[in-house]
């Protein structure tokens, strides 16, 4: 058997500056990032709209006080809500027939800044003009739209977006509400059967909407044509509620609270029937329903499909707040000392820990991965919300796309700001350093806009059916092929014969130079691999539930949803890596493009390393790569560490974003404090000896050591 | 080249129940879980303490309200605590010398359960129990107990432990608040020479302190004898400040909010020469300064080390806020539905999903290995606190015990939690289900009484010191063999032929039989292999640091950091897993036996499988087994989830405990409503039918497919 000799894909093996002393200094030689250039790629297409949101979240009426009882939250981000109608930030997203610019991708880019003013003000602004009043602009018509927009968009109607249930969530086509049409009345009675059909955690229910619009089950003529959406008023200008409706507080939550989330019921509530949102189905006077799609799973998913926007700005959110964590964690890192290091006289900087990089520098770089990507899929987003690019496929592409990335960054939101907490110690626990806060505000936004574990399934099944449309293009001989060429994969993969080959090829084989290259190379072939076959290897085992009964294809599936969701990340993942590598590329100083792609395979080696197993049961990877790959990211996180504050400042967090004492120079303070006294008192002479040097020194004054 | 066959290690094929229906049915023949047997032996020891514990938790008034501010909750706390002082219920832990019983694993037992209460009623009597009054009988000598514990146990004097300082966490040693003596009015003069000196984090001493024992720096005739521990009044009776202390308050935290955690700071303050606590050094009226212990370092360990009891509690406690954690979100699972699956009239309950399996039970193995280990941690406390089997020795282990394990349940009450929140959706996001409190109040744990990642370096310390002690105590010939050895197995982890001849030897092997003792021995062996070879290879990697200058030495540390808490990871996973199986060891009940070995296999699985690639890396896992362990995880998640229930029930969590609305039977009741409702429409033959039944029909009664 002979085997070509692999690539050398090692990083070389310079060490970085060495870990201590008190400033980190760029080796001579070393690249730089320039990084005004790298805050100007960041902030994408729509850099005036982000700038506008950047002024907007630094403004101190918009910010959060740490200590206050629910209801004064409440009331205080009400009341914030007013001052962004009044300067009408909302106005790009209306479409040109409101007189609006229907400017959608500048619409979320401005909103997604606002989480690091309060994240309930982000979501609360999300609630009544992501949700409510883009369904009016989305599910309804230009009659609907001039009676109800401009109330929503001056707040003068402030609405809940009544979808989820309590005994359904991410679920939304199992909704039992119902909307049942009387064509005596030409009225539609809107009805809660049971208590589990309640609506919940709206926000704005439990105190501020006084209209609502409701997905239910849209019955008439005995026919039941599935969950469509109701414009319902709810509340008097009084704020009592209107006959029929009840209304609960969800009371206290684990962040976020200054939004009023709340429950509604309807009890054979009247709406007069043109309250229906008709753009995907109406009902004429008669009670004859009619729906520009016919299938009613489709129009469903069309529906909901309009609703993207919500996952789209949690994506861009999520990830500046992971910015926002890291700004903190890293500038506290590089300023607080703890525990004797290799200077005699002075402790060691946090950043210089080996395991204090490895908490942040992996989070950093997906961060950045994140960053990029979400770019991505802002420009995707604003292409099928513009119409410039409103097709099905694009529309389809649009939310899988949505669906793999929003839990990857409110997963990686998570994950950062607790590792960036517990990293700042006593510090991070105080509200005044905003960890704390931002962990409890972010937290639900892994459950809700769609739960992440169903919207990976939801990628899952994506990707399933992709495979499965190539195997049907495919002729009956080519599947035969394609199952056997699988199978042989999964055969060698139990013998080690291609390892050991590998292994003999690589070893002495470590070049040292032209890296580069070769590094994006191996990350994009290992990543892309990982991706196709994990995904087609589900398509294989599964092949069998297409025939089987609806049972029995559930039982199937779900004995593989850990597989499944394991696919879909994946996919998301290299989603990410190629967004990153992409982002990069667009960039020409060579300083800033050598120190972002160590970031880059900082974020490769990672993802690999995080699911090295995989790699080497699979065959993909040798014994010897894999321990390669193990140094090389040890060494990037060295090499990476003089950047480490380049790297946070190019996320342009301002002063009055961070608004962290610890990270705003206080920590800086007490340390040239501290050190000054000290300095002070060795020069004064009267600093008092330590007992064990005064043992020492008593020891020599004897002449003999102490056993005498 | 021969190989003897490899043990059959797979765990049988049993796929347990078919994932679905209304309640999991265990099969026949299969094993029951008692589960009031497991109750009791999770009791241990101490059990009449922990029942009396419980009781007390369960009381309303010790209960913590949802929404307060932190002045409130501050207040009610305190409240509580007078409460607690009242019953004298840290009465354990006094020494016969106060006329108290000195049974210290009672007293800890007792008070771990107050978790449940408040997190915050649990932490502030840790601060007035078990570090202020403790600091006294630790540290001081009979004046001083008779003088100042009667006020401390019956909260006369609240007090504060003021140890860490802004600039130093963990690392005490450091500490730069300064006692001088004063020979002329025999009087201490207490001194903050900087601000990241002050005294910081303190419980109580934002308002409630009256007193506080300081550690400062013992300075007598211009000698530095390091850190000891002072008693120094701080307020008057009146609250009021006490001349040359200031005071500060932390201000909102993460949580814990029903504590007044704050800032001292010390200008001159004079104290009585005898208000040092001099057990482990004094000073005599003259300023010449005497002690027990020679050795400065070991003194101030061992002073430190009499404060391990923090550790021990936080340790039980954390495991304790896991168990109820998994209790909410296990029954919760168990009830609610969402998405059809198998059943075409009934969804699938949140708990027949595989990912739901894989996201709770491998936690609920990890929360009963811990329960078992902190049980064996109580044991130790207790035997040296008692006097019973106080050694030095036995004093090193019980503190690298706590540093070992208090950071794997702190870590994994965080995760738990976590996760538990997340798979309870939108309901785990609500105050009154209790997960965010306990994420929010938990949270800290990580970090104070010795952060987490500072304690698992100690771990690793003390490991390399065994290995090391190991090669001395070995002749230099000896030594050259062990190092020649370490490097064959280096050299050999390059070529693959073990794990070919593995591979070989474990084909078509696949008995069902005798399962459960080779499970057993594999699981020890590879975990056991796994810590004793990290330690011996970071010992190998650092030898050249004993002879190195401190700043290489320090250097070279730094850059094995990251292995050295893998190290002690691998360490404390084997003590836990061992825990676990000696735990199970006691019991005699062949059912539960057989439950509780699965829930052994499956913690000790996913220990292997979360660690695969180093196991495949170092050549101690052919890829065949790796592959059947994977698979065995699986099947341990079916065959475990019909005692899913009954594992959470064997924590004896009442519904008073509990408190958690989702996990007391009002999502059961929704459920069962909805589905009396559905069938009531079903009979009455008024339910709408759907639209696509309506095509369906509409094309059956034309006769003809739609295309017509």
């Amino acid at each position: 058997m002979t085997t070509s000799p692999a690539p050398d894909t090692t990083l070389g093996d310079h060490p970085g500056p060495t870990p201590t002393g008190p400033l980190p200094v760029i080796p001579d030689g070393a690249p730089h990032l320039d990084v005004a250039l790298v805050t100007e790629t960041l902030l994408g297409r729509w850099r005036e709209a982000r700038l506008a949101g950047r002024e907007r979240a630094a403004r101190p009426e918009l910010h959060r006080p740490l200590d206050m009882t629910v209801a004064d939250h409440r009331e205080r981000v009400l009341e914030q809500m007013h001052l962004l109608a009044a300067e009408d930030v909302s106005r790009p997203m209306l479409p040109e027939s409101l007189g609006g610019p229907n400017d959608n991708g500048a619409n979320l880019a401005a909103f997604e800044e606002l989480v690091v003013a309060d994240p309930s003000l982000q979501i609360k602004s999300g609630v009544q003009w992501g949700l409510f009043t883009s369904a009016i602009l989305q599910l309804g018509t230009q009659p609907h739209h001039e009676a109800w927009v401009p109330g929503a968009m001056s707040l003068e109607t402030p609405g809940a977006f009544a979808m989820t249930e309590i005994g359904h969530g991410s679920d939304v086509q199992s909704l039992a509400t119902t909307a049942t049409y009387d064509p005596d009345t030409e009225e539609w009675v809107i009805t809660t059967p049971f208590r589990a059909a309640w609506k919940d955690y709206l926000g704005n229910a439990a105190l501020h909407a006084r209209a609502a619009t409701v997905f239910a089950r849209l019955i008439t003529r005995g026919v039941d044509h599935g969950v469509h959406c109701f414009y319902v008023p709810i509340r008097d200008e009084q704020g009592n509620l209107l006959p029929g409706i009840q209304a609960e507080d969800d009371g206290p939550k684990g962040g976020l609270n200054g939004i009023d989330n709340g429950r509604l019921a309807f009890d054979h509530v009247r709406v007069p029937r043109t309250h229906l949102l008709n753009r995907y189905g109406d009902v004429a006077p008669d009670g004859t329903y009619s729906s520009p799609i016919d299938s009613p799973g489709r129009r469903f998913f069309t529906m909901l499909g309009t609703l993207v926007q919500g996952r789209v700005s949690l994506d861009g959110a999520a990830n500046r707040a992971s910015q926002l964590a890291l700004h903190i964690a890293i500038t506290y890192a590089s300023q607080r000392r703890q525990f004797a290091g290799p200077s005699p006289t002075e402790e060691t900087v946090l950043l210089d820990y080996q395991s204090h990089l490895a908490r942040l520098l992996p989070k950093l770089a997906a961060t950045y991965a994140g960053a990029f990507a979400h770019e991505q899929l802002l420009i995707a987003f604003d292409d099928v919300f513009s119409g410039r690019g409103d097709t099905p496929e694009a529309r389809e592409d649009l939310e899988t796309l949505a669906a793999a990335l929003k839990p990857m960054s409110t997963r990686l939101a998570m994950d950062t700001i607790q590792e960036c907490r517990e990293a700042c110690g006593g510090q991070g626990y105080l509200a005044e350093n905003r960890l704390v806060g931002l962990h409890q505000d972010l937290d639900v936004y892994c459950t809700f806009e769609g739960d992440n574990t169903v919207l990976h399934q939801l990628v899952a099944k994506r990707l399933l059916a992709d495979v499965s449309r190539e195997l049907r293009s495919i002729d009956r001989a080519g599947i035969g092929r394609f199952i056997a060429s699988r199978a042989e994969t999964l055969t060698k993969r139990h013998t080690p014969w291609n390892r050991l080959a590998q292994d003999i090829a690589d070893r002495g084989q470590v070049r040292r130079s032209a890296e580069t290259l070769r590094q994006a190379e191996f990350q994009e072939r290992l990543l892309s691999d990982r991706a196709r076959v994990k995904a087609e290897e589900l398509a294989l085992t599964l092949r069998g539930a297409a025939k089987a009964d609806p049972a029995e294809a559930a039982a199937l599936v779900n004995k593989h949803q850990v597989e499944m969701l394991a696919a879909a990340r994946a996919h998301a993942e290299l989603v990410l890596w190629r967004s990153f590598s992409q982002g990069i590329a667009q960039i020409t100083d060579p300083g800033t493009v050598a120190v972002l792609t160590d970031v880059r395979d900082l974020y490769g080696l990672t993802l690999i390393q995080d699911d090295l197993a995989w790699f080497l049961l699979e065959g993909h990877l040798s014994a010897q790569r894999a321990r390669a790959l193990q140094a090389d990211v040890k060494r990037l996180l060295w090499r990476l560490r003089p950047h480490a504050l380049d790297l946070v400042a190019a996320f342009d967090l301002r002063p009055e974003h961070v608004r962290a004492p610890i990270a705003l120079g206080e920590e800086a303070e007490r340390q040239a404090d501290a050190a000054a006294w000290f300095r002070a008192q060795r020069a004064s002479g009267e600093a008092p000896i330590s007992e064990k040097a005064q043992k020492k020194a008593r020891e020599r004054a004897q002449g003999t050591p102490r056993d005498q």
